[in-house]
Order: C-alpha cells, then structure tokens, then sequence
C-alpha cells in the first residue's frame, strides 16, 4: 500500500453504471513526514476519510476486495486512514 | 485511476477476435489543472468520451470490470469523464 | 496498452511446458510518430504480427484474455496490429 | 518479489473491516548489499518480521496468496524473512 | 516478460508455509546484448536456470501460471531459459 493524503474530489456524472454512487477522492503520495510528493492518483474512498486526512491507498486487483468496490471498474482505494507512524528509517 | 485527456483514436483491423468493435482512444495523463504530461497509452472507451474530454483511466484487471471489457484482452479502460475538480494540493 | 514495435524474437527451448509452440517477440514502445523508445519487452503475439509492424501491447492478467494466452504465464501480449493513428496532441 | 527492511508500523483504526488484526509493516526497498533505497511502501506481515529485519515483499494479487491475506484489500505482503543472499552481480 | 540474468539466490527459511521447496533466485534485468541493468529482483525458478544464465521473467498474477507456482504469494516466476535473441532495434 501507499501512504498518501486526501487533497480533493473528482465529479464525473458520466461513469459506468456500476461506479454510481462511489466517493472518488484525489490522493497524493507522503513522505514519512507526511511531506507531499508530486504526483497523484484518484481512489475510491472505501472508509470515509476526508480532505487533509493521511490514508493507505490499495492498488491493482486488491483494491477490488472491499464491499464497496467488489467487481468494479476500481484499480485504486482509500482502505485505512491512518492514526499514526512509527518509523527508524 | 488516473487522470487522463483523450487525444486520438487508434485503428486496429488485425486484432484479438474478442476485441472487435471496441473503440481504442489514446490518452494522456494530466496534472489537476489539466495540463498534459508527456506520455500517453492506450485504453477502450465505455463511457463515450470523444477527443478533448478529461477522463478517467483504470488500469490492470479492473479495466475488465466493465460490460463491455469484461473476458477481453483489455488493460486500460475509461470508466468515467470528469465534470470538475476540487483540489486543494 | 501501449503502442508498440515488433522489432526482433527470442528462442527458448527451455521453458515452462504451458508456454510450448508460443511465438516470444521482442517489443519497443514507440512514440505517437512511431519513434522507437529505449526500453523493451518480450511479448507473446496472438495476432500474426512480424519484425518491424506497430502493434498494441496488453499487458498484466489481461495479457491471459486470449485463447492462445488463457492460463498461461504471459504478462504481455499482442492483441492489435495498428494500422493507423489519429491524434490531437 | 522485492528486497526490503522493515523500518516501521503504522496505526489505522478506521480501516476496512477485513484488515482488523493485521500488522501494517513500513518497508523500505534494499540493494543487494542491504543499503537503503529511498522509497517505501506499507506492506502486511504474515511471517512475524521484526524491524530492522530484511524481508521479501510480494506484490499485486500475489499478496492476497497467503491464508492471512485472502480475499483482503492488501496489495503488498512480507512473505519471508531472508537469512541471506548470495550474489555475483 | 522482461529479460534478466540470474545474478544469485535467497536464502530464507522463514517464509509463508506454500513457499517453502521453492528456489527464490534473484535476477538482474538486461540489455539486448545482455548489458545487466541496474536494478534487481527476485523470482521463483520454475525451470532450473542456473546463475549467469539469461531468462525471461513473468511478474504479476501471471506468475502464478505454473504447476509450481500456483496459489502461491509469487509474484516474478523465472518461466523460460533464453537460448538466443535476434533482434534489429
């Protein structure tokens, strides 16, 4: 998973079907600092986490595996936000 | 997903028997102010985005996960034309 | 996908029983104008595609949706001959 | 699979239903010789890795092959601690 | 696939329980005429390469194709050794 931060929302009423109703938030990949880093990608929020919040964002066939996302056109998903790190490196 | 400007359309006669009357839209990924970056690939269209439109691109198995991709040899697919953005990164 | 070249083949005889009598090309993603990038992969053609043609390239499990990829350890495949493209950008 | 160093935890209380109970390990990618990358991504630990371990980190749906992470919305898994390696390169 | 040169092994005896008589080999990608790359990773070998040969590397679910392989958290599987590549790029 990646660490990354909420930082905005896309609207897209023209979707395929099974896409309706899905939150999709703009997240940006962190530092361990949480210092942003200069890409981004869109995710399906899976656990209601809101702008400024620092998440995990799961990719590829895995961000499938949530209630919300199951068989759906998703290859990236909000599935933790994160309290705190722990980190020595 | 990311991402993403419809720019082209690519013409493929000679192609996998399962992948025939799909439409095949070239695609490059923006920044959130929509300016292009410099690469692009290739994705089937199932929402009918025409050229100049902002979409969205998923990626890897998940771009099968649509009525019209799903069984096909089909690792890109745009699932959604973007209205707006609201980012504050 | 991506847009690519065919630009040469490998010879295998050891290899995985499934992969037998499998066609191995050696690919090189090209440009919208076909200019030929640095890097390269080795796809398996479904497609009848020779030396020196531009083709899409599926890669990922979508690389297995083609009855002559279907359960087999491919991650790339050719599932287009691109006769031509029309682009904007 | 990649070479990596756990070098940290993270806590994440709202999180997917499915995830409760795994440990969400920090690791960063290593050179042969065990010196540090720069990168890092958030990997389950199904084999008790400890920091300051080197581990492998499998990836993609490949990291729900494991009887902790099946059917789990986790895209990165320790799937072994390493005791040594033996390279010519 | 990509092309690489087995460069050496892993040794790990605590690994996931389905990985275990697995040989992990690690691999450095290369050039066309067989320059080694800089990076590395680790593949299961599922046809007996030996180190200094070239082979083609599979990744992702397609790694798990093979009798060895399958259900299993692999996600690089060594699947062919290269005899000779003929290439004009």
């Amino acid at each position: 998973m990646i660490l990354a931060k909420v930082i905005g929302t896309v609207w897209a009423t023209r979707k395929d079907e099974r896409l309706v109703g899905m939150k999709l938030q703009i997240v940006r990949p962190v530092e361990l600092d949480y210092t942003e880093k200069v890409d981004f990608l869109v995710a399906v929020d899976s656990v209601g986490a809101g702008v400024g919040e620092v998440v995990l964002v799961c990719q590829g066939s895995s961000a499938r595996q949530t209630e919300l996302t199951e068989n759906k056109a998703v290859d990236a998903t909000i599935m933790a936000i994160v309290d705190k790190l722990d980190a020595s490196g």
